[in-house]
Formats: C-alpha cells, sequence, structure tokens
C-alpha cells in the first residue's frame, strides 16, 4: 500500500511517500510544497493546493496521514497553520483519500520508540527504516515519519483484523 | 461592479452578494454555506468549498471580500476557523478574484458608523442600504456588511483617482 504523509504549514509542507508490505516498507520519494512569504496569502494558499494536487496525481497514493496540530496559545500561528492545514487536507479528501491523524509524540513513538525524540533522531531512524531515502529538508523527513506511523497503524490493524478472522 | 463578502466559519459560512454603482448599492443575493459537525473535518472542507465555488458561479462576482479574523487565545478555535478561512481563500482565489480583508470593527464602522456595533444594529442598516435584502441569517448579514464595506472602499478609492487624474 503506497502511503502519502503531509507536514502542513504555510512556508514550508512537506510530503513523503512510502509503499508499506505488511512489516516492509520502501522509500518512494519526498520533497517540500513551498509558498512565497512576498505573496498574498490567497495566492500562497492556491499555490500549495496545485503543487500538493501535482503530489498525488504523480505518486497516487492510496491512504494519506497528517500530522495533528499542536495547539498553543499563539492564536496568529495557529491561524496561518490552520488556513495551510485546511488546503492540505482539502486536497487530500479531493483525491478521494482517507485521511489518518496523529499526534508529534505519536508520530516519533512509533518511528523512534520515544515520544519526546530530537529531529536529528527522527531523521536518523527515517533513514534506518527507509534505505535510500534522503529528506528534502526537516519538514520532509517529519512527512516521511507521519506516512510510516500511518503504515504502521495500518498493517497493525490489518495483522489484528486477521487473526480476529 | 459586482461584490462578494464572505464570513468565513466551519460550521456556517455566510456570503452576499451586491451590486455597486458608485454610491448605488443594490442587493442580489445571501446565503449560508454549511457543513455537517458530524462528518470528517477534511469532508467538511471538501463540501464548503464546493458551495462557495457553486455561489461564485452563480453570480460571477467581480471582487470579493472576507473577514479579517479576531485572534484570540482559543488556540483551538483559531485552528478550526482558520481550516475554513483557508479553504474559501482558496475557492475566491482560485477563481481569479483579488480579496479584499477587513477587520469586523472596520466593517462596522462603514456600514454602521460605529466599531462596536451590535448584531441588530447590523442587520438594521444592512435592510436600509440594500432594500429587499433578507439576509438568510446572522452570517449572511456579516457577509453583506462585509461586501457593502468593501464596496464603499472600491468607490471611494476611485473617486479619489478621478480627483487625482
Amino acid at each position: 500500500m503506497r502511503v502519502l504523509g503531509v507536514d502542513p504549514g504555510l512556508r514550508t509542507m512537506g510530503w513523503g511517500v512510502i509503499e508499506s508490505d505488511g512489516s516492509r516498507m520502501r522509500h518512494i520519494a519526498n520533497g517540500l510544497c513551498c509558498s512565497d512569504g512576498k505573496q498574498e496569502l490567497a495566492l500562497r494558499l492556491v499555490s500549495l493546493h496545485r503543487q500538493l494536487c501535482d503530489v498525488i496525481a504523480a505518486h497516487a497514493p492510496e491512504a494519506a496521514a497528517i500530522e495533528q496540530t499542536f495547539v498553543n496559545a499563539d492564536g496568529a500561528g495557529s491561524l496561518k497553520l490552520g488556513q495551510a492545514r485546511g488546503v492540505a487536507l482539502l486536497a487530500l479528501a479531493q483525491a478521494g483519500l482517507t485521511i489518518g491523524e496523529y499526534a508529534p509524540n505519536k508520530v516519533k513513538k512509533t518511528v523512534v520508540g520515544v515520544g519526546h525524540a530530537a529531529k536529528p533522531q527522527v531523521d536518523h531512524m527515517i533513514r534506518m527504516q527507509l534505505p535510500g531515502a534522503e529528506p528534502a529538508g526537516p519538514d520532509a523527513a517529519d512527512a516521511l515519519a507521519i506516512a510510516l506511523c500511518h503504515a504502521v497503524h495500518l498493517s497493525t490493524a490489518r495483522a489484528w483484523d486477521a487473526v480476529r478472522a
């Protein structure tokens, strides 16, 4: 199964595609959708939406996952991120993908084993579990981690279904 | 000139279309785009996006305006609203519309004369300035007020340009 992970953001939106076959995971591609901070907000959102639609068209994922946003007291930041996240969710759902949502700590716990892993540790484990993966940046590494997390949860759920059947 | 105003929200998104000819304003239509709180977030965003695209296609506005969001300490609320607002901005920009943004107080000041007008006062002034308008709800009344505010600012800017020329 091909899984797309997305780490939403207004300036930089990371994405990563992996192929999972039971417990075997393979890296397919990763990258960044970027928007120009000097442009108007609405045009930035149009650009991010188009870039993410292009990624979906190019890699034809069968499932998607996105980071659950950590909400803090920074209302302006939450609003900005929310606008980018809304556009990402829209692109995924318009493509007919069902979307898994995972808190950052859940992703780290699944990929690294601890919920408060530092970024270099996530990057290291990504490269270990996905040989050949060269994340285009920290947001792309996070997106691959989200895809891995979703793939692990999907295959665990399937294994349990098989045991129960 | 035909102006579309949007009052963004995740559950209910108000919209209003008016026609302005200098200082003469005429009501064209107004309504609500709604999403079902029991549905998944991504599907709600798809539905809101489609409804707003339908409004744009039906009424062919030449300009659009949206409420600038009041950011407070409620991060979860800002995130939710941000996701809906992002999808609204996307629909407007995808249709090639330039988008004016106005703070709620600015809208009230333009339409009612005071920045802290109560909702019934806004509703009253909308009906005064747009004879025949029957807002579909408070969010639709707000959207008509945003459209009025934008139309007034556009026509004032044009009048100044004419004086300067």
